[in-house]
């Protein structure tokens, strides 16, 4: 696989080499040199002979061994050009440093597809434009410029040079981690995001896998490799290009499709990613889950050795969705044992001032609360590796031997502490000590909270991982033939939607339980269908032309009896034929009146990043100003459409609210299943809205159904990144 | 005034004073003398003679001179005897140290109130019990043990000796800010959070207030005293106990009222106070709001030297309610006069490079971008601060010159600027030189966003500042005699509820406009007001003994005509005596039916700390599963009726939702004024709940009303706080 070659590379050369000092040409291999890279380096620039005291080569061909990667660091204008000649040299990778791309619009994106087109003719894989490099720091292959990065086993994959470099500041300040790889993905023009995951994944060294995101390329296949990767390792990523200056921002910056849709978030967790809305806690959250084990259960003890930091503690965690639970019996007697009779030991424990003269005194009750079989985790907050700095300096050491106590008591329990510190900034031995043995220290207790959420809701994800989730579509597996003709049919026609008799006609063939409704062309075969029907019936204009048939008149409910569906079909006719003279009027559909039940809505459409979606919603005001609806990614399961039911906020509607019979919301599963089933078996369908859906103590009726159609893309697939 | 006295002490007495180093009695001389206090220091110990340095007193009042304050280190039990000696000295204030008090419950509250008692007698003002203590900053006056503390601009007021340690220590390596004053509010037995406010408003040294909450005992005093403070200096407030845990928490430390209530942070910020929820950000909004001018607007511009911040920093302003405007052409034309061309100008502005030859170009694009009328304040994103130390060293110097230029810039143009520096932990000059001026600086983007939109918020609540709002009672002056008399024999017959026409006929005394309903003793009377009344009517059942009237069949809905009506009035006398055969029934209410319109509800309850509040919310669903209410503390103002109205998240429905006729808002301002005043005349209301109120195009109907009562308190007052 050729990723290996480009990212362990063993030879670079660096084109567009320089004897200037403020250059890049120049300060690339001034790098490589003074971080002491592994492999071989070749300046390559036609008017100099020596770089560095490295021989200089006119061009990349004139090199004798094999380079593996070449560093771009030429204009844009020039590298379809470089390019070629990369290619004839056959390197496996070049990292084109240039910016003037498809960030910068049409005219750029022309140049992107240019090189992109140089690149796949000879197979050279491509790490940006428009990237500030990468760095292999297990082999000292630094091309970003920026010296002393820390080496540990995170993998960092940012659209953002300056949050590269935040993040990596972060790390050499304020923790012992450090990264096994860095990439600055850039514009995604060839290798994108779900590729450099799975070979992070593949990798031994890398732990955790550490993101900043503006746009994505390819949304779902990145979800699918993700969905892979997060068995194996977490991966933590902040999203930005939330709002629409954050857009704009994010499309001027990366060239990526610009920021991020609301589903991204619910896409990304159902993948198993720890998506981290706060950017002091990104680098925390990575830190944390590549140090220790994830939490079983979100049942968190909090020990205080103040009140203050305890409250705000507790009510973090809660927000956080974790349980701070009363500790056993047992527990709280051992406590009492090692504390003062001040203590407070229910949970959160304050230690009311037993460990101001020995702190050691936290590595007991640490202990003893880690035994309590219903805790998993545990937040040290307040002042511990600090006593030595304010009280006295022999409580350092205490606070040393209560560091080695806890790190072990960590290892052997494989239940995680984490520490928030007030003297963290202060960097006394006994809080580097915790971090020796993976503890991690903050100073925010905001930071720390959260640290132990990401341990919980990880844990949480692992244990109720899925075998059967999916971000595969399995373009038209299940698609019937004469589901496939009725769409034709339109397609052929001209129309970009069905009829709503062919909709229904389409949902019907996949067992979607819609009404036998039929379409009459005349008074009397309305007649003939209503009597056949029974009760009380619908009438409903049919005309490619009218979309809005209230408005246009074409609808009467509650009618019965002969004289008055004949009445109500002519009625139609004529205001259908007043509101649009040049309608083609297909007829009247004729359909039994739903019975009484809970409305919810349900549609699907395409995601530009992610492509088919379905959300599911309560109908009427609740969806329309509440905006209470879920969406997931499709193709989805049974626990998927499970989860979309029951997490709106109305759901209680459902399930029987005051003295109503609850809905039948295995009903609601099996149709949203359906629903998912129908989009993977047409991929002409780019928006199908089922509204209302009256949801009935048994079964479901779907009133109306609008199917929306685009021709088949070229290569059958509904890929959003294909169609780009 | 006796706080001037306790606050600003010029002699201090020590009891308890002690010669061993590790107690408190004698770290409390050590600290006054380490400190330089400019007044006299008195040890009290009968046992010793001399303590460092000092004539140690048997008793307080074998002290010669005069004093001020007297430090109170004894254990719980001694301090009523402590308190008597200090009262007969003629102290103005102690401070008590010990804990045991109401944190520990119903004992600890005993001797609490006793020590109350003692303090009371002898006009002595209680700082505590169970606090770290106080420092007036300005007089090197330092109780607390904590040396080194800065002096500067900021009051500070905790009710956490951990939480303040971690403010101060903040502002210590982090800030050039200080602090007035420190007071330990402790569980607040004599001298309470509003009377601190109100001496730091008068104190004029004192440019801003920094509060931690876990529980007030007066919440409405200190609305009505923030409300004054906050038009003067600026009021930053962090409330922990949300949670359950939070609550258990809070109770057990300071033994005040477990937690803030729901409506607390609605209540802080009508009284112009800056709430904060995530303790990262409290200090740094003190230190923005203490250093520079409130934004006139929320208008925004965002500079940056790189994408990723950028991006992030939009997303995060625009969470925080701020505009990112497209800056004037005349100012993108100045900038792209100073910036290479790759430069993006509109908002955010991203130099592109632009700053990297020349940091001081940030203060050229700083002058540029605050001379824009449409720019009301600047966040700087990225490395500056950080050029000098990773490019060259005379780059800092460049980074100096801007910072000059910088902090000159916001004194001129009264514009803020709060800058975002990943180098602020390497401490440059330039970054110190900022905050000389005032502009505060952070390594966290949250942080500084943050701060950019306290000062908006706080800007905003100025400009919208009304002089009518008020959280003052006047209770009873309204009432009128014959809403008394009703009031009076409802509690005579030791009821806790009015009658339904009872309680409708207090409303109708103040003018709310509820149905002409009147109560039927017979059959006969029931039609001959139904006649009156005309059209359809409603019956419902009349009995203190039966409070849910529906399921005692005790409602009849739409009837008319004479024969119906008497039907139906027998019907619910039958079912009510067989429901509650015992029951006192006072006859039968006949009331119109009311028009269609829009549900919705109004409700007025008793808040633990800040006494009557009013609810307002859509009706059915939207309240019972959806809680989309708005509540206020009560009195409320026109202006606040018609904010309830609008912020509800379902208002759409009442602006005339789906071609429905519009509301009548004013309508349902009116009659939440009318609810205001009606609990403001009545102090032994406890609870009305109008539900449900019908909203129609013009009007509204009151269909049922339930008032709860309870005796009137002693003092004929409602406050919270008096009734603990």
């Amino acid at each position: 696989m050729t990723l290996e070659r480009v990212l362990d590379a063993e030879s670079v050369a660096v084109i567009g080499a320089s004897k200037t000092v403020t250059k890049r040409g120049y300060q690339a291999i001034r790098t490589l040199v003074d971080e002491n890279y592994e492999g071989r380096i070749y300046p390559v620039n036609p008017k100099e002979k020596i770089i560095l005291g490295f021989r200089c080569y006119p061009s990349i061909n004139d090199i004798e061994g094999p380079v593996d990667i070449a560093l771009v660091a030429t204009p844009a204008r020039t590298v379809p050009a470089v390019l070629e000649q990369c290619g004839q040299k056959g390197v496996a990778g070049a990292v084109i440093l240039a910016g003037g791309f498809g960030e910068l619009g049409e005219e750029g994106r022309k140049l992107e597809n240019e090189v992109i087109a140089v690149a796949r003719r000879h197979n050279v894989r491509l790490i940006g434009p428009n990237t500030s490099g990468m760095m292999n720091l297990k082999k000292n292959l630094n091309l970003v410029g920026l010296k002393n990065a820390p080496r540990g086993d995170i993998a960092l994959l940012t659209q953002s040079g300056n949050m590269a470099l935040t993040l990596i500041t972060e790390a050499k300040l304020k923790s012992r981690k450090g990264f096994t790889y860095y990439v600055g993905v850039g514009n995604e023009a060839d290798i994108r995001f779900h590729e450099y995951l799975e070979f992070f994944r593949r990798d031994p060294d890398t732990r955790a896998i550490l993101m900043y995101v503006e746009g994505m390329r390819d949304g779902r296949k990145f979800l699918q490799q993700a969905y892979r990767t997060t068995q194996e390792k977490p991966v933590v990523l902040l999203k930005s290009g939330r709002s629409s200056t954050g857009k704009r921002s994010a499309g001027s910056h990366t060239g990526a499709l610009a920021g991020m849709s609301e589903v991204a978030r619910g896409a990304f967790e159902r993948a198993g990613i720890v998506v981290i809305e706060n950017s002091d806690e990104l680098f925390p959250a990575a830190e944390t889950l590549s140090s220790l084990p994830p939490m079983r259960k979100n049942r968190v003890a909090i020990l205080a050795d103040g009140g203050g930091h305890a409250t705000i503690a507790a009510d973090l965690l809660t927000d956080l969705g974790m349980q701070i639970p009363v500790l056993a019996e047992k527990t709280q007697q051992r406590l009492r044992q090692v504390l003062p009779d001040a203590a407070s030991v229910p949970n959160p424990v304050d230690v009311a001032g037993g460990t101001d003269d020995n702190p050691a005194v936290f590595a007991d009750c640490a202990k003893i609360i880690l035994n309590d079989p219903n805790v998993d985790g545990l937040l040290i907050v307040g002042l511990f590796g600090g006593y030595g700095i304010r009280f006295a300096e022999s409580l350092s050491f205490m606070e040393e031997d209560a560091a080695h106590r806890m790190g072990k008591l960590v290892a052997k329990r494989r239940k995680p502490i984490v520490l928030h510190s007030l003297f963290a900034s202060e960097k006394p031995h006994s809080l580097d000590l915790l971090r020796y043995y993976g503890i991690p220290v903050y100073d925010s207790l905001d930071v720390a909270c959260k640290c132990i959420g990401v341990l919980a809701q990880y844990g949480r994800y692992l244990s109720s991982y899925h075998a059967k989730t999916n971000f595969v579509l399995n373009w038209g597996q299940k698609a019937s033939e004469e589901g496939r003709r009725i769409i034709a049919a339109a397609l052929a026609e001209g129309r970009s939607a069905l009829l709503e008799h062919e909709a229904k006609r389409l949902l019907r063939l996949h067992d979607v339980p819609v009404f036998q409704d039929r379409l009459a062309a005349t008074a009397d075969e309305a007649v003939q269908i209503a009597e056949e029907i029974g009760g009380e019936v619908v009438l409903k204009i049919v005309s490619p032309d009218i979309l809005h048939k209230s408005d246009a008149g074409g609808v009467v409910l509650h009618i019965s009896g002969a004289k008055k569906v004949r009445r109500a079909f002519e009625r139609i006719l004529k205001n259908a034929r007043k509101y649009n003279p040049a309608a083609d009027i297909r007829g009247v559909i004729v359909s039994p009146m739903a019975d009484v039940g809970v409305e919810v809505i349900i549609g699907t459409k395409l995601d530009d990043q992610f492509g088919p979606v379905i959300m599911f919603g309560m109908g009427g005001v609740l969806v329309e100003i509440l905006k209470d609806v879920a969406f997931r990614v499709l193709p989805i399961s049974p626990t998927t459409a499970r989860q979309m039911i029951d997490e709106i906020r109305s759901a209680p509607l459902l399930n029987g609210y005051r003295g109503q019979a609850p809905c039948d919301k295995k009903a609601l599963r099996r149709l949203l299943l359906k629903c998912s089933e129908l989009i993977e078996a047409y991929p002409q369908i780019v928006e199908m809205d089922l509204n209302p859906v009256i949801a009935h103590e048994k079964g479901v009726s779907i009133v109306d159904a609008r199917i929306l159609l685009r021709p088949e893309p070229a290569d059958g697939h509904g890929q959003p990144g294909d169609r780009k």
